[in-house]
């Protein structure tokens, strides 16, 4: 087998450009430097339409989950109700962090692979008036869900004083969001995923209402403070040390993305999600999420007639291609291929033939190249 | 599109395995340092098993081509008379660096995409008993064709007294060679095929007979005096500064070499060969070359019913996939798909799935995925 080649197809972390690797890899800079400066001042502003919003976007040193932990530690306060939307295995990390803070959780459950029905939350929330809170999970990476964060805001802007929290981790960069626009009160993201980096540095944006609400909250907090990295901002710095080789990444990635352009960008993750269902289909295997359910950067499937770890096994040693297993409840009941960032229509294609290969050697009966057929009749049409 | 992807599927320069990216950033080290000499020391040991050989294989500062002359200018002199046998373009080079030095050159043509007849040659160095060298292409890049070899030094050492010198650019690395067992006399090849490094580095080995008719040939060399860098060996070092970056690309190359282990690497490279050409036969698309004359590491397809540079542009332009196109005679009529290197099976399979998608988009009638289905085929037989 090839020396040295691997193909990573989970749903983060994804695939690294090789010209951001290699921004990655100039010299260390002093973090105080008018060169550090510079260089912090001009990503914000490109990380806005991004995001949706015409207010600072937040670069934490840190993975996506103290994003997540920083989202609630300066909203809401231990003995605070808030509502966690909970769809998987990541809905379910917003309830561990409130509880970790003595915040009391309301949960309300979808199962997983479905997404959230708004008006169930509508009806949730004009019963619960206090709460200050509501989160919910903008792609459920554990089960390739998209819940429709659009719909979800404007219920809870119109029924409820609530803040509306959401983790963008696994899709934002790869799908559109327009924060403000929807009513969004913080949405996070995380480096690592549809930004094609590395792990280790997180975004988070804040509408006016939620930066009010983190100038009162007492919830202590010090690394996660919102507040310090907004007043540094001012002056095109961080409260602490930043990782400055992430920076330098990130820079290239938003080239990147302003030469391809964000609505191309969206459209080919639709197109690769689009081709990855239609060639399970095609085999007649079926897929976690239904249509209107599914994420464009992440795809569920749940086969009836072959085992999971036998397939990724075999993707693995034949081809060093990774793909994800099932999570909680569905493990060994689902696999997970990831299909963001640093990934195109070519590599679906990739992706599917080896995978056809794959069945094939674990005993699926199946007709060789029918499912790359419906993939290449997909990227065609 | 997806910015910062390319996928290099021409038979040359190949693309370069992240590790040897990695190593080849290094930081500089002084050519005559401790470190350079130890570095120098212990890679030609590990390039004569690749040239199945055990005498010195001396690494050169430069191209390929720059080692063809090298072959020339070592081992004949102007007014000698030497046989070329042109299989392609890379034959023809040949002819035109001996005569670039006076040397008189007797040519024997082989139709571009044959291989040469060992018996043509037999009888042809039978009737010519002065002549001083053979010229031969191991594989002709221009048209995908693998000479027989072995068989042709057999003849060569039987029947005259000539040197027997091959170019093996395009497939050594990839493709069995025993250059003592068949009595090869010089073998050279470069840095940017089979050997997954940027151009720059050309390898050449000689027999014990090459090595004595060098003492006392009189053409005059310098940068290319075969002699001095064996000599600078012995010192583990190099007569001219060498290209130290590409000398730690190529300890890595080695060591990936070794990981894969060599007999694996050819297995692979002939699995490539044969799933790419049962793809297009699939296809009913004419190949170039008859099966026993196929090179595992490019492969030449001549369409009759679609136009070259229109696959080549679609490629380029929606998956940013190069192929190569024809080369003087062939221009317009062929395109070559190099398969070496850093290549896999799941490498190719993309290559034909995106090549059916492409031959789609430029008119062609053909069922979609029927080439990925022949390829996997023999993948899995």
């Amino acid at each position: 087998m090839l020396a040295d080649q691997q193909f990573l197809r989970i749903p983060g972390p994804s695939p690294i450009p090789p010209s951001v690797q290699l921004a990655m890899g100039k010299p260390m800079i002093g973090h105080r430097d008018q060169q550090a400066k510079s260089l912090i001042k001009q990503l914000s502003p490109k990380l806005k339409p991004i995001f949706g919003t015409e207010e600072d976007v937040i670069i934490l040193t840190a993975s996506g989950t103290a994003a997540l932990e920083m989202a609630v530690v300066n909203t809401v306060a231990p003995g605070d109700e808030v509502l966690v939307l909970v769809t998987g295995a990541f809905g379910d990390r917003f309830v561990k962090i409130c509880q970790a803070y003595g915040i009391k959780v309301h949960r309300l459950d979808t199962p997983w692979g479905e997404a959230i029905n708004p008006q169930l939350v509508e009806a949730y929330i004009k019963q619960n008036p206090s709460l200050k809170g509501v989160f919910a999970t903008y792609c459920e990476t554990s089960t390739g869900v998209l819940n429709p964060v659009k719909e979800l805001a404007a219920v809870v802007q119109q029924f409820s004083n609530a803040l509306f929290i959401v983790d963008g981790v696994s899709c934002i960069g790869a799908v559109p969001v327009k924060m403000d626009a929807w009513g969004i009160d913080i949405l996070v993201t995380g480096s690592q995923k549809a930004f094609m980096l590395p792990a280790g540095l997180a975004f988070v944006a804040a509408s006016k209402r939620a930066w009010n609400r983190m100038e009162s909250n007492s919830t202590p907090r010090f690394y996660l403070d919102l507040l310090r990295y907004r007043n540094s901002m001012q002056n095109d710095t961080t409260p602490f040390t930043p990782a400055l080789s992430l920076l330098f990444g990130l820079e290239q990635v938003l080239r990147l993305f302003e030469t391809e352009g964000m609505e191309n960008v969206f459209t080919r993750h639709k197109l690769m999600m689009q081709m990855i269902r239609e060639a399970f289909k095609a085999h007649h295997i079926e897929l976690l999420t239904p249509e209107d359910a599914a994420s464009p950067t992440v795809t569920a499937v749940k086969p009836t007639d072959f085992q999971v770890e036998a397939l990724r096994q075999t993707l693995k040693k034949e081809f060093q291609l990774t793909i994800a297993g099932g999570q909680q409840q569905l493990k060994n009941q689902i696999f997970r291929i990831g299909h963001m960032g640093y990934c195109s229509p070519a590599d679906v294609l990739q992706t599917i033939s080896v995978i056809e290969v794959a069945l094939v050697r674990i005993g699926k009966q199946l007709e060789l190249g029918k499912g790359v057929e419906a993939a290449q009749r997909i990227y065609l049409s």
